[in-house]
């Protein structure tokens, strides 16, 4: 194993492929399933070929930037989950919010169709203009493999998400 | 739906969070579901507050940089996966292989334990040395909602990955 410690820089020349277009322009928190958006990616770097097939997919599993986060907002520590007191004090690396470090979302949402360089998709949960990093097909067998838990927090918050 | 082009610029400020240590050091397709490695946070910029909890989840998924895939060997548009001509020529965004566009890689693991800054992960398909992005957990209502489908050559790829 590696013990030395690394003096962490910035990831240079992370740039957005595309950008989620429609859906939603406020930010909300609940009931994301029937939001209908497109990811349009950039025409000035890809054509259409950098999608052929990705129809053969159901599902997709979106990375994107969550933008309109201020820096000043990041958590690094620990927060209640939504500022919900009602749920425990978790750190920023055991719940799913925005306001996290590097600030990168990553979602599944289902493949509606593909037409040229847009990707039209449903129940993606983010807002119009979002800066999307890359679009990976769903694998079922990137799941958890054998049985899995969550506390009862989350499944309280996620009753309504989707 | 906003319409306007955007010129797309890189994203600041995306530092990792921490790296991948141990596991293994060649980059090797399969077999990853018996990997152990641990995720250590950067200890300049976290504590233990940040993973506070994470211990109630039994998996995590995991973003990292596939920071060892040299910029010129980034595939923009299609190709067989694998490089096997067996299987079609898909568009980059349609598999998820590591030569890819931002190399941003997303996968799910087992937590086993956290331990101060030290996340103890199974079958993290990510070598010794990634720098980490981020860590989320993993929730049970991220995944595809309703049935879902994939290609033949996907269920051939995966079927000694992990």
């Amino acid at each position: 194993m590696t013990t030395e410690t690394v003096a962490e820089s910035a990831v240079e020349g992370i740039i957005p492929i595309g950008r989620v277009l429609g859906g939603r322009s406020e930010l909300i928190d609940d009931d994301w399933g029937d939001v209908p958006s497109v990811i349009r990616l950039d025409a000035a770097r890809f054509t259409p070929e950098a999608l052929l097939a990705l129809d053969t997919f159901s599902h997709l599993e979106v990375v994107f930037h969550f933008h309109r986060v201020p820096p000043e907002k990041i958590e690094q520590g620990a927060r209640h989950p939504r500022g919900n007191t009602d749920w425990p004090l978790v750190g920023i690396f055991a719940q799913r919010g925005k306001n996290r470090p590097n600030r990168i979302g990553v979602s599944r949402c289902q493949l509606v169709k593909v037409d040229g360089l847009d990707v039209h998709v449903l129940g993606l949960d983010a807002v119009d203009g979002t800066p999307v990093l890359d679009i990976k097909p769903y694998l079922t067998e990137f799941a958890p493999r054998g049985p899995h838990a969550q506390p009862a927090w989350a499944d309280e918050l996620m009753r309504t998400y989707y």
